[in-house]
């Protein structure tokens, strides 16, 4: 587990609400986060062989069974260079009734084949008496460091990642499905972060977890601190060394940000709740480059709906978007998301991989000391 | 007032569900609907002056404050060759706030900013201590009879339409927003249908009411017979004539359908709902013409939202889409949709307008020898 | 190969453009299509070994590289309870990069990681040096007839779909993903039409391919013939005998549409054109079920662009929006798909599968006898 | 005249890219703007009279007849609290055919109708041969400062607009539509700035003006600084002056950003410059509000479209989506956002208006200052 500290520890707080206890996706009542970190070989690639630099990451929106009681749901595209599977079933019928799986690229099939049967194991009727699981799989692409055509992620690892999800702290940082990412030219992969408002708004919490593999250095702010700018020349950057007229793709790389709340939210209002994401994710640099697939997939713990109706109708609460309580889930989407980027930088730490490429972590002294000289109260802890 | 039939007159019986008692719009509870016929004038055009063929409907989810108590409501663009005002507004926050207005295309700013005076008179607070409304307001164009460059609907007539809406039998033909109107080369104009489950569905209804401005006539259909290829010679074609290499649409022209039901639908299960009506247009031979601005806008009367709310979150019941019900009412949409089409030709009748054109009313009797030659059971009154 | 006659071969004439010369997808040049189809096994259901009622349908957009030189294309959602792997991909650039495949659902994740195997064997740098294929893998449900969960479709069956693929006469029924599909309550499957445009509209071809599997036989119309009403007895239906309360879904089932053309579209107009696709599937009884997963693929064959662009910008013919060409392509999706809906249901024979359940071919005789009651010309070949 | 500096004069440089010779919207060659600005009365509001704080701004996308040839537009939706009118029909069609319009919410109506009346003005053809202008009016709401109600932007006010439109430098602060609007509870209005990118990139221009309305003080950031919540006691913050139980909207207010570009981008490619404009706006601290009306309304000034077209199809040059032009572009929207909303601020002055309410300008001297002690280089001129 990653021994460097989360932004929060060297002081930068980012925005005015207060986090949870975990500061983690897992401070919305019921969320379980698990991870698989498949970290095996060295030197020159072998496709098909290694290295290998990936993994998977489960994120289950309730301990209960996912199928049989579906929350609500929304996928939201900010930039479709990439792939959610069974997106549009999401947004169609407003539910989401399986684990969430973030993974790299060319692992997907085989991760929603894996998210089949352990589905099926636990279920005698689907795909006999009713429909199967429609699994959401999300990814981004860690090609750079890892022996991307060799698939690695089998069946095993996503039931590992499933089966261990577990609610509590979060391991951020090179883990999961952020194993091989890369973030503004520095090491990236899982980051999470929550707000809790005030009882008067409801008590409501809101945590996002990010898979970050997007940027180009220059861009990165911290608090608005040019941090990026700053550390530009600081280890080359590495996917400029590799950058050949053909694949010039500075400002690449996709993001993944899953989003849950304890607010009662319509699929509408998940919507709107995941148009902020880019605000959190634009306030740490973000230009939405080209080549990215950033998605949002947003889910309410608290609007269930169940597999096996036997009534006409239901009801459910909805949040009032009038006043203060909308304002604030917004605020905690937009707060969340760029702290969850941050704690995934913050975390991850350098990675020698593919034909001995190497990322450098984020410098964690240097960047304390580039906050201080633009008069923000960071320090190391 | 029309005394031609509709089509259930001539046991012409469009699907397999019951429509309710006025087999109107109105059959929802609550609804209001209400009329201003312009129609003044004849001979050549004079533009500014006339010949006058237009007028303008209201359509009005509730006899309450509208803007106090908001609806449910969606707007679904299936060509957006046309305009429907606020539809970004009503798709964002999922309400219709004021009533919908049905008018010819110059028409509707005017008939906005009459919707807005009409808005102010009931509303001290709108604009000073709050936001004001949003009207909607949806067009079709009816420059091929009428005075279009005119814009002959003015604030009083759009105040007749809404202060006069009502419940019971609608108006149906050449009346309202759809006096000047073509649809398949016949005279179209306004029309309305609906639908009642049976009470172990909840005996909910949906109604349907449309302005028709649209098709082709070889395309036209009647419960699946080739009504206008049969009558492909009866009197010249309208548009036809006047048409020239550089205003050939022959596929052109607009629908505006609007869907009101008291099914407790979210604004996610509206939009599938209005999916739907492009069925019923389909079923009447609808190619969904290049130049088309059709539209579907839906509401549910059940599910109301407070301007003022003092709470966090309030509940809403919803239909559960699953098995019959749900089914039932995409079901409904399409008959009442394609019936409310077929009512607007049945019921509107031959008209001469601008530089004396002509276009004939759907012959009625030809169209029932035409059905009975099809192997249907349509006869006389 | 099915040897029951196409609706053309029974004098069922379709609309008013002609097809081309085999009235199929592989008209608009350069389209190849391929199937693998497994029938396998007989008898009661032992999941994950049979019986197997399966397949997988490859469509190629040419005969190149697809990957270097992608198709301008579109993936259009009528209703989204199905999938379409990299929809959103596909939406956010406007191209497809490689074959399309149609199977069953629970296959959709191994066939997507086939279309990647077989697209790594054909590109060194897939993976390496620049981004992987995004496969398009799309499905309806035959798990009614088949052994879904069992999965059955392997690696070496999607390789022989894109390897076989051809251009020419496309077999059409109870082949490739079509294999265990019912539509209407009959025998459904895989089913083909195109129209050709005349010279002084440049000639262009529209293509359309369907996976069917939707319908409720009521429902079934067949150019206007109400032939699911007058067979409604005719051989139990097959879903109603095994409908319990809680697996009532009488108007399920999906249905893809994959729809082809020369015509030089952008992504935009080829969205347009994917609207015009439900025009024909109403045309054809569909009244959208809740549970269908109804998508539109398409793509324009004379729009390429490179992977590997070395110019700032290049150059794309479009279709001007205006007067009859436009007009006359959505007129040919509507005649295509609502032809292709009704040569699937023609091709396609009775089939027996899982616990002997037995679907129904559409009986041909006494369609065509109903079509006659009903005063169309159609006659048995 | 505002004689306050731009962001620029301060030595404010956001980003990395040069702006073009005006640094304006108007270096988009063939881009006009034009405003009228209307400041009359002070002192209690009475509805209908006065105080009035208002005004309309016009964007020509080019000198012509917009109506004959038509620029590739797109409108897209941040937050839809708002309206665009005819949002619809760009996006159906990909067009946009006449004068874009900002405003006030109320005049959005009476300005619609006066882009009818100067359109009619120049067609003969126009609602009589062929189809007439959609306008695209857009709007935020200044009922803090204005009376609203009285909607005072009559038909003379918008063709003042219309017919001064010139290239060249652009007035900007609380002028044209933005007269009376508020930004970051500081003074706000129109502001603008652009980008020119290196010929090897094509030396294409990105230009930007927005009409801003939107966001909390202490939300402010100007280049990564925290001004607003440097300065969140600086002078009462307006809207919270009159802040109530029902009213308490403090995260409210609008923004429009009109994107111009002579790169030939596709209605797709625009729409994907629409996404990164939301990145410029959470630059300086937007949290996207609930009740803002947030939209993006962009046009390329080299893709023509003739009303009358006389051919099928036509070529039109799009913009290769791969390496650095396409990302340029993109960071081009991101700075020129971000810098027209800073430029806003520092051209409005402090105004007072309805019931002697006053918004203070951004205090310049102070924004500096606090500049300086973040580490950045401002200074005043």
């Amino acid at each position: 587990m990653s021994i460097r500290p989360r932004a929060r520890d060297l002081q930068i707080r980012i925005g005015r609400l207060d986090p949870g206890p975990n500061n983690a996706i897992t401070d919305v009542p019921g969320v379980l986060v698990g991870h698989t970190t498949l970290i095996e070989g060295a030197g020159k690639l072998v496709p098909g062989k290694g290295p290998i630099r990936t993994g998977v990451t489960a994120v289950l929106p309730h301990p209960g069974d996912l199928f049989l009681e579906k929350v609500t749901g929304a996928v939201y595209r900010i930039n479709g260079f990439g792939e959610v599977t069974n997106s549009e079933q999401v947004n169609e019928m407003g539910f989401i009734e399986g684990p969430i799986m973030l993974t790299s690229t060319f692992n997907v099939p085989r991760v929603a084949d894996a998210v089949i049967d352990w589905s099926l194991e636990r279920s005698q009727a689907m795909g006999i008496d009713t429909w199967g699981v429609s699994p959401v799989v999300a990814e981004t692409s860690d090609m750079w460091l890892n022996d991307g055509r060799g698939r690695h992620v089998n069946r095993e690892h996503v039931f590992h990642a499933i089966d261990t999800a577990a609610s509590g702290p979060v391991e951020e940082g090179a883990v999961g499905g952020g194993t091989g990412m890369i973030c503004y030219d520095f090491k990236g992969g899982i980051g999470t972060s929550s707000r809790r408002l005030a009882e008067r708004l409801g008590g409501y919490s809101v945590g996002v977890l990010v898979q970050t593999n997007f940027g180009w250095r220059p861009q990165l702010m911290i608090d608005g601190v040019p941090v990026g700018r700053e550390l530009e020349d600081y280890y080359p950057r590495p996917r400029q060394e590799t950058a050949t007229p053909k694949t010039h793709q500075v400002d690449g790389g996709s993001v993944i940000v899953v989003l849950a709340t304890d607010a009662p939210c319509s699929h509408r209002q998940l919507n709107r709740l995941c148009v902020r994401a880019i605000d959190g994710l634009a306030r740490t640099g973000s230009h939405t480059g080209n080549t990215s697939g950033d998605f949002v997939i947003a889910f309410c713990t608290t609007r269930k709906k169940k597999h096996y109706a036997d009534t006409l109708t239901y009801t459910f609460e909805q949040v009032v978007e009038d006043g203060d309580l909308i304002n604030h889930l917004f605020w905690a989407v937009v707060e969340a998301t760029e702290e969850a980027v941050l704690n995934s930088l913050f975390k991850a730490d350098t990675m020698i991989g593919r034909d001995s490429r190497t990322v450098p972590g984020l410098p964690i002294e240097a960047t304390v000391e580039c906050m201080r000289r633009y008069g923000r109260p960071a320090r190391l802890p």
